[in-house]
């Protein structure tokens, strides 16, 4: 499937709702376990995806759209969010990243990013020159991805709950 | 993590929420590819999903409760689906899931499953002996296991339009 924009903005669109649906009124248990040493549970995932929409990926399409390659985009820092959100509840980040979310797809939209501005490229900071359209799809695909990781992080708590099932669920040998 | 029923529930309770807001409104382009040859589109797993409730887990569970290991488990067609809801919506699908899934946790609530319960065994007809509290931790294992895979299935759409990217994003590559 090539890049589309609007199909892209289907998937951004969701992710907060998909998580609020997934996460909220959950037990402790399921919420706040990870799998072992810097790994995050499902709460650290909506920190990280909030951080995410705090200093990621509309700046990046800022700084693509307006200096080109001739700024590097700013690291992001994977943890700060740990700090920042120490003693905010699941509910509060979840509506967090909602309103964040709903700001950023308007800014984007307010962009007016045709075909030409998709094809701009701009410096990442290991990955040297990217597109546009390869930020934006990124974007949803890390949506995606941290969806399926909070999938696996609350299966695995189950590992050995399944018994003899474990054979059938690659989800816990993953 | 040790089974608990009510943690269970938990589990099995927010899945039709969670795929309802996760899919409802996009496009055939995310919902109906699939991995290649016999694997699931995001759609087919709701139809998968669906059988579930239809045929598996309760009807197993009231066997085990009956019979004990007396009465194996009918085997499960996993592709069953496909001729049962070849004409029907997602949005139908998703409607029929959640109403289904509704009522057998009513129907798993009204069987007063306590810890004896828990510990009693069936027989699965691949598996061998299992306990009634190994069916139902698969039951919700399960459930998280195809929300992953819709996210997989969905997010390899953009597998090169990412770019540079796919090498951050380990869902692309499983």
């Amino acid at each position: 499937m090539n890049f589309d924009i609007e199909r892209t903005f289907e998937i951004l669109e969701r992710t907060p709702g998909a998580l609020s649906a997934l996460l909220t009124g959950l037990s402790d248990e399921w919420l706040l376990v990870n799998e072992g040493g810097d790994t995050f549970s499902a709460k650290d995932v909506v920190g990280h995806l909030i951080a995410g929409e705090e200093t990621d990926w509309v700046e990046r399409t800022e700084i693509i759209l307006e200096h080109g390659v001739d700024r590097p985009f700013t690291p992001f820092d994977r943890f700060s969010f740990r700090e920042d959100y120490k003693t905010a509840s699941l509910v509060e980040m979840l509506e967090t990243f909602r309103d964040l979310r709903s700001k950023n797809l308007d800014r984007i939209r307010g962009l007016e990013i045709d075909e030409t501005k998709l094809d701009l490229e701009g410096t990442h900071p290991e990955l040297g020159k990217v597109r546009l359209r390869q930020l934006l799809a990124t974007w949803a695909v890390h949506d995606l991805g941290h969806i399926r990781q909070i999938t696996r992080v609350m299966a695995k708590q189950y590992i050995d709950a399944v018994g003899p099932w474990r054979q059938y669920l690659r989800v816990l040998d993953e």
